[in-house]
């Protein structure tokens, strides 16, 4: 057990000495052995080739998907961040945001091909990828227009998986995009790629090649097994903490160009309307960002007494350097634990231990990143950003706690 | 960029640039853009609350489920590890080892009983338990009895999932046991536990108090939600790189004793008959081992030239210190690049570039942990314990590559 665990179980258990706890967990013992449950009583279920969570979890389902009106496969379905914890999310449960539905591709006839500015055109089976040297990482992956509900004018009444829920967090594992780069002789002066997508809208954005050389992979496993079909399958552009929509789903083609395309994806959508009307394009990385997990909207909190709090950090920068929590509306602030080990661009878990006096207040986490970057209170993001846009919102998320226990969204 | 992932990436690209792979991935390239594919025609599949794999790759399941005879559910199942990258087992992929089926268990009914030499008797509904603290933690599963048909004079024709799948690696969350023998009161001079399932097999174990006061969990989420049914729902014992067994599921009773207690489940079961006819009991940790997963027995490598050979090491002594692989049948062998984060108890994923000349040969990993052990030959190991056991076999497996690039399980 290493110096950190030891003293957050020492913390831990100093507040649990410190606290009523203790009496109200206990219950009478009438009797030992304790009762025999009737599942006891028979032989239970036998094996399955591929499970599935208990039917008792059915309530525990990606949420809020919406599609565009007439479409059945344009928007997004978002993880149900408070039922989770830990800092993976199983693949059922991860994000999804498509333009035009998810397409049925056979992974023998796919192919990806690699033109353009390049000495040798390339085309590759699966197969082929299959065989290039891999690497595994843990990233986060977040739709640009996560959270955008926080820029309007009043607080929804949303959960914390409604409201935040289109940011997942994977081991991925797939071939270093730099590899195939140089196995086509990419021109070194070209500096821009053309991903696109094998999906009915032909998805399309302009990478810049520096990301492209330093950490884009070529993602063919997520969790252990080949990606799932909402994810991408049977490969997928990953760009390490960068707009979800860059790591283009089903990817078919990567063109070595001298310039950005300009792709209907990056102009009509995926900019950010300013206060001044003037729109910001090429907002890459994703922004220092945290929220609470437990509690959070919805929940109620089953009285005074000691709870800990949970919830999940993140930065497209690099790694979450602390998350600090205040639960007297901002007076005061306490660093929280992170769950080691911290990883660069992946959701990053922190806890809380805190002992609630039963009065009403208000709790909110703020995250900063290793590069210094502070998650801005949402008063000073709208402030500076206006609250046109719909994309790059890493406003500080406030829940306010009432006397009898709810948890409700609130601007504060 | 770190340091380590750009080395590997520097190795790669010069055994890429050394090898015949470059003209081999190339097809004429006959028109820009390429084909439109007929998924490419039509909006895609809609959003689904709970995702699921791709339909092609529907034969990655678990694998050699088998049962005792007359039973349902009284045996194992496993993960089919060469199906699968990365270090995280998908949880619909996790082996299962239970000794009576899985029971359908009500988590508002469950009880956890706390009870025996303490102060404090004490009731744990799962309600209780999930306002703990909690840590959130990567660890291997591993059941005692994987890899024992190594056990047997003749090689298995089995694939590397059929062989060494009884193990599997999770994000585990739950409660420190430690918190909740304090708050019981556990007698100090009391130096074991039972730990009891509650699945139709009451399946019992005697846990050392040391262990459980240092790294144990009750877990409560795998992978990021809660428990599946066959991995303990609601609530586990998580024992880090015991015999898997000793992470008893379902726990509904720990007794706090003052000796073991000597369970069907440790006297008749899960213990070690060696050469000389005695038997080793209470064989904890599992040892360190390490396989080739890609390729590995059932595969078919598709012609001389570059390849990257990636596996699996691990140790319930914990981290994985090196692994070093041979390709020449034992005559030289080169340490390959793991993946970082290296996590203690953990399965840790191996890659090493290979230029096959297209010769028949033998390929071979050895792992070493961090405190020194260093995993077997077979002959020796076979030598050392006879092939009376069904335990805790950790020899090193040869993988037979012919000249026609099919790869087979041998005794080398």
């Amino acid at each position: 057990m290493d110096g950190a665990r030891r003293r957050f179980l020492e913390w831990s258990l100093g507040l649990l000495a410190a606290s009523g706890l203790m009496a109200r967990r206990q219950e009478a013992l009438a009797a030992e052995p304790p009762e025999v449950p009737t599942w006891m009583t028979s032989p239970g279920a036998g094996f399955n080739e591929y499970g599935a969570p208990s039917k008792y979890e059915s309530k525990v389902t990606r949420t809020f998907g919406r599609s565009q009106a007439g479409t059945t496969g344009s928007g997004a379905i978002r993880t149900p961040l408070e039922a989770l914890d830990g800092t993976i999310t199983p693949s059922g449960l991860h994000f999804e945001r498509s333009h035009s539905g998810v397409p049925d591709i056979d992974p023998v006839k796919h192919r990806l091909l690699i033109h353009g500015m390049v000495k040798r055109p390339l085309v590759f089976t699966i197969d082929a990828l299959l065989r290039y040297p891999m690497v595994s990482r843990v990233h986060f992956l977040e739709c640009a227009g996560n959270s955008q509900l926080l820029y309007q004018p009043t607080p929804p009444s949303l959960t914390a998986g409604q409201t935040h829920g289109l940011v997942s967090c994977s081991e991925w594992t797939g071939v270093p995009l730099r590899l195939l780069l140089d196995e086509a002789g990419a021109d070194p002066s070209a500096s821009w790629l053309l991903a696109e997508g094998a999906d009915a809208a032909a998805m399309s954005r302009s990478i810049p090649m520096a990301k492209a050389r330093d950490d884009a992979l070529l993602a063919l496993f997520q969790n252990g097994e080949r990606l799932r079909p909402e994810n991408g399958y049977p490969v997928r552009l990953l760009l390490p903490g960068w707009e979800g929509n860059m790591s283009v789903k089903w990817l078919r083609r990567l063109k070595v160009v001298p310039a950005p395309i300009m792709t209907k994806d990056e102009t009509s959508r995926y900019t950010d309307l300013q206060a001044d009307g003037k729109s910001l394009m090429f907002t890459y990385p994703m922004e220092v960002k945290s929220l609470i997990t437990r509690p959070s909207h919805g929940m109620s909190i089953a009285g005074a007494g000691l709870h800990q709090i949970s919830g999940l950090a993140w930065s497209g920068n690099g790694k979450i350097r602390k998350v600090e929590l205040t639960t007297d509306g901002g007076r005061t602030w306490v660093e929280a634990a992170l769950t080691e080990p911290v990883l660069p661009r992946a959701l990053t878990r922190f806890r809380l231990g805190w002992k609630w006096d039963g009065a009403a207040t208000v709790l909110k986490s703020r995250a900063i990143d290793d590069a210094g970057n502070v998650q801005p209170e949402r008063d000073k993001f709208i402030t500076e950003h206006g609250s046109n846009a719909i994309f790059h919102c890493n406003a500080i998320q406030a829940w306010s706690v009432s006397a009898n226990g709810e948890v409700k969204h609130v601007y504060a």
